[in-house]
Parts: C-alpha cells; structure tokens; sequence
C-alpha cells in the first residue's frame, strides 16, 4: 500500500520543524533501478511555485532519480531567493544520493508567499537521506500531510491475491483544500517497477490523471503547487502492455483521488456529479462541473436537501449541448426533475449518508463523465477562515 | 427614491399568501404614457423561467405597459403548465388595467421548480390593480423582496436639490442569493420620465447593467430569473443627451447594485475587487471576477486574514495577460505582494471594518475594472442550507 512496494524504490519522512506539530514534514523518495524513467504532469496555474519551476526543467528529458518533497510551507510567490532555496534542495539531495541536481524533483505544499526555513530543511533532508528505507513509503505519505487528517496511498495489485501482469504500481497522495482540476492542490508520487520508457510513461500518466485527479473538484481553487510524479524502476524486469498499464494506473490514481476527496476539508458529504446521454465526453465534463462548483447546491447539499433547481441552474450556465425542456435530474437514483421540470417527490430522496449520487442526463448524445466534489460546510468556512495555509 | 419618482407612473405592493409570512409579495407597475417605450436584459442562462420567455416576446417590439412581479416562487422549471401560468397572469393584468397582454413583463422570484398558486396570484394582482398610486413605490420595492433584509430603491437627480437636466430616473431591486452575472439573480425595474425611443433606451440599459449589476458576483451563482426593466413615460417632455442619460442611469444601477452587495445572505463584509493596469477591460474584470469567485479568498476575508497568497493562485487560473514576477496585491492601501512575492507585512492590514478593497496590479496596460462581491461565511451556508429557496 505504498510508494515502496514496487520493486526499486526506497523512501523516509523525517520531522524537520516545518510543522509546529513536530510531525514528519520532510519526504524523500529514491528510485534505484535499473531504470530511471519518468514522467510528471504539473498544475496549470500560471503563478506557479518555485519547486514546479525547477520540477517542469527536471522531467523534460524523462529521467529522474529522486523526489525531495516537504510540508509546512509552498515556497510559492517567493521570487528569486525562493527558487534558490528549491535548487539549493535539489543539489543538498543530489550530493547526499551521489547523483545529479538536475534528476532530483523538489515539491513543496504550505502556506503561499513565506520563505522557506532552509536550515531546517536541509537538515531533514540530511535526515530523510539518512533514514531511506524499502519500508519508508508509509513515513513518507505521512510527512507530505498538510490539512489532510489521514495519509493517502494505493497500489497495483490491489492486494496481494489479486491479479496482476507480474508488475507493480504504488502511490501515495496529499491534498485537502485548494483542491480543484488542473490539477488539485495536491502533491502526488507514483511509483512502478515496471520497465516502460519515459514516452510511454508519460502517455500513461496524463490520460490516468485527466480522468483521476483532473475531476476531482472540492473547491474550484487551483493551486500554485500541484504535481503528480511517475517513476519507473523497471525493477520487474517487466515491459507492459501500454493499454493495460494504463488502465491499472488509472485505477491507482482513482483510488488516491477518492481518498482526497474523502478527506476534503471540512466535508460532510462526497458528491459524485454525473453527467450522462452528453453529446461529447467535454460536455458532460463542463455540466458536472458547472454543478460541483456552484456554491449553492454545495450548501444544499449539506443541508440534505435536494434542491435540483439549483441543479438546473448551474446546468444553464453552460454552453452544452441540450434542451432544458428534456433535462432530468437523479439524486441517488430519485428522479426528480423530469423533462426539465417537476418529477417525482423531493422528499423520496435520502441525503444522510456520506456519499450522494447526482445523475444529470442531457439527453443529447451518448457520453458521460463524472466529477467528484464535496458539500460546502460550517467546517469548511471555518478552517479555511481561522488559520492561514 | 422610488419607481414611482418620475413622472408617468403608478405602482402598488400587496399581500397576496405566496409568501408564508403574509408580507407583501405581488408588485404592479404601471407605465401611464404618454410614451410607452421600454427596453429590458434578462438572464443569459440557458435554463430560463417561464416568466423570462414570456418577458423576451413582451420587449421584442420596444413596447411595454406594465411589470407585474411576484416573489414566493420562481416559475421556474414549471414546463408547459408554468408558462400557461405566466401567459394567464399577464392576461388576467391586461384586462384590469384595460391594456393588451403583450404588453405586460412578468418577473418571478422565489423557489425553483414549484408551480405557482394561481388563485392567490391572480387574486394578489387584482388587489395591485386596484391600489395602483402615484406613491405605490416603496411597496412595490418591499412586495418584490425575498431573503433580501431591505428594499432597494435608487433615484437620479439623488436628492431634490442635486442638478438634473430636467426628467428623472427611478429604480428598484431585490436579490441577495444566487447573485452572480449575466445578470444577477435579481429583478429590476427602472422608470424614467425622460423622451428616449426604444433604442435609446436597450443601448443605455446594456451600457449601464454592463458596468454594474454584471459585475456584483456575490456567490457566483447564476438565476434562471434575471430581469432588468427600463420604463419610458415621456412625461417629463424631455429628450436627454443621449450619453448623460446613460451616465445618470448608470448611476442608479451603481446605486442600486451596491445595495444587493451590501444585503447579501449572510455577506459580513462587502468587498470591491480592482484589477489596475491591465491589457484590456476585459482581462482586468476577468481576473477581478476569478479573484471574487475563490471560496479561499471569500473564506479568508470572513476571517479578516488577508491571505494575498490565494488572490495570486487565483489570477493565475486566467488567461489575461500580465507576468508572474510583475504582479502586486493590495488589500485596504497596504501593499502586500510586490513584484509577484512578498511585499509589506501582513500585520498592517486592518480587515475588521465592513468595507475590504482589493487592488491587482497587473502591470500589463492601462485599463481597469471592479467586481463587488462578498465574504463566505457561516451565515451563508447557514441561509443556504437550513432553506429550501
């Protein structure tokens, strides 16, 4: 269940100071090989976090040996001294490893438009390196925590009984608030041991994060600081299929994307928005998220009532394709707007549970596409309005 | 301060049961000439009430005698039954006040997806019909409201004894939730005595709803039931300039739109969000509007934190053009963010008042635009989710 199960990869989190709370801030993550391959996709919010623009330099030629990752600041909108401090990490890390600055990923998640700590992070660094271990995926899913209330990891197999293609996969994830497409505020590590190009893995890597991480929409807020790595060890002596390595890492990045979701700030319901009988795939992607972001079906929803007005309100904004008097309206499987008015009785409808189901059906073509949210809390307005991060 | 301030007008509010409170909630406004020219914006959003589809027909030919307006219900969602109810009211209106039914607007407002109690409508706009008086105005205004705390009304020349150029506008307005652009969800009626043609009058309402009700955000929520109306009796035998009319009328949608901002559900602080030297108008109210919209930035004034970290992640998700290191923030005249990073300390920002302004400097060009908007706050999700509106 973690980034060190596949074959080739070593990992530590150390506590550095970074976090008032004394708990591991600092992660590392080595990949030993044979092969270095890698691939990375980065947010696209054009004012991006010192480490993403040393990370974007970094993957261009599809190697890399390390990911240094730290909690506890973002090293974001902090000019020329904070793209020092990433590059004075990466040659810290490059020297500890005896490898090359420029193969070594910096991430960074915290509070935007602080400086970095550097004394103490380079010293958990020193400490990260020292501790690395084929155990230490947990520690290092723990020590990329910020608001998260549970470290995030997932693998292929599943679980040692299931089946598999003789490879493995394993990830881990952080990310709670400012969590939104492009990617999520999030910072992510995948790992195989399969042996698979940096082309092919890059192939792989942006259609599983553009169905994965790519819908998942807690808070419409994009971050400066969002990266999703993939590192290949070839370690099983392994060459996959690239469909099926796609599909098996599609499902790791979904499993890390529902745990995210799950684990949304101040959440009390997760919200799959679904869009069906869409005339194209984008379509049905833009309505689902039209309704994921509308803040007053976010406040319905944590007030258990199915208000599909505020639905089809959110549906009107868009420029899909279809008809408002043939729009229908499920949640968690009551049709209750029909035709695009009134249908069967709201109060069929049971909200209480953690999970809502709302199916939106455009009855315009055959695609669909999801998008996974959250309801919008007394919680959320309070931790994002009592703390700076 | 009033719809009924210019000459050539009578209105009325009554109570007439739709709303549980027994407060006013039908409003008649009626143009006595000798002019009969109008002009009227509605919502952009696809999935429009019945009301709205009515309404559109009503202006197409530049002629309208009367507004009828009820709170209580949106008529919205209704399918063919709802627009049965919108055609019966404006005839059951056409007949008392002896006028034709295309030329009546209907406005509905209130709860989406439920049809509307005909026989206390129609017995509430019989009632209206039969009230009507040249000082039925602030009525009018209570008898539209919603979750709204206070009627709105607005007029130009401001006070008696403020220059004018002989006519006169007035206006009034309700909406406090679901309050975002293209319009926002609000209704509107304004009157002038002024001699204006139908054309004068759409190219001064489009001017002036532009630069202000297009530009309130406060929850980025778009209504299925925006109407602006703009009313010319003639009376005051004036023909204005064409640009001093457009002038003071937007001076009275400013006024007006500055009210809805100030009133809205549950809002603790009204801020103004100013994009300066941008490339163009529309880059600066595009990143005004992304700024407005963040449910991070939106949480962080609630908490009187002024986080310049998340107005810069949102300027990022843009397109306008500026560049990340040119970028500065202000917030209440303290220059927090200079040159992309860190600018004066934090410490010196006073948010506690209720009034909070933003400024993005884009140093990208010369132009401007503001978007007003609102906290989010624990009254918000309160209002949002305790009731079905």
């Amino acid at each position: 269940m973690s980034i060190t199960y596949p074959g080739g990869f070593r990992a530590a989190g150390v506590p550095a100071g970074l976090k008032s709370t004394g708990k591991p801030d600092v992660a590392l993550v080595v990949n030993d090989g044979p092969l270095h391959n890698a691939a990375a996709v980065f947010t696209s919010n054009r004012v991006a976090a010192a480490p993403v623009l040393w990370s974007r330099q970094v993957i261009a030629d599809g190697r890399a040996d390390a990911v240094v990752l730290n909690s506890g600041g973002a090293n974001a909108c902090t000019g020329p001294e904070g793209f020092g401090n990433t590059h004075r990490t990466a040659e810290v890390t490059a020297e500890l490893l005896g490898i090359s600055a420029s193969d070594v990923i910096v991430c960074s998640t915290g509070l935007i438009g602080e400086q970095l700590p550097m004394d103490k992070l380079l010293a958990g660094v020193t400490g990260a390196a020292g501790s690395l271990g084929r155990g230490g995926g947990p520690t290092a899913a723990e020590a990329i925590m910020t608001t998260d209330s549970v470290p995030k990891e997932a693998r292929y197999p599943a679980t040692a009984d299931s089946a598999s293609e003789g490879y493995a996969i394993g990830g881990m994830a952080k990310g709670a608030g400012m969590l939104a497409p492009g990617l999520a505020t999030m910072l992510v590590v995948l790992t195989t041991d399969a042996a698979l190009d940096a082309e092919a893995l890059d192939a792989a890597l942006r259609e599983a994060t553009r169905v994965s991480f790519d819908r998942t929409d807690a808070d419409g807020c994009m971050s400066t600081n969002d990266t999703v790595v993939l590192l290949a060890s070839g370690a099983a002596g392994i060459a996959p299929d690239q469909a099926q390595f796609t599909e098996a890492l599609t499902g790791v990045c979904l499993d890390l994307a529902a745990q995210l979701i799950n684990d949304a700030e101040g959440a009390s319901h997760t919200v799959a928005v679904t869009t069906v009988n869409a005339a194209s795939e984008r379509d049905a992607e833009v309505v689902s998220r039209a309704v994921a972001r509308s803040n007053l079906f976010k406040t319905a929803i944590f007030g258990n009532d199915p208000n599909w007005g505020r639905v089809l309100a959110a549906v009107g904004t868009t420029d899909a394709a279809f008809e408002p008097d043939r729009l229908n309206v499920s949640m968690n499987g009551v049709q209750i707007c029909r035709d695009g008015g009134i249908g069967d009785s709201r109060e069929l409808v049971d909200l209480t549970g953690r999970d809502v189901e709302v199916e939106i059906d455009l009855a315009a073509g055959e695609a669909r596409a999801t998008i996974w949210t959250n309801d919008l809390t007394h919680e959320y307005v309070h931790e994002n309005s009592a703390y700076s991060s």
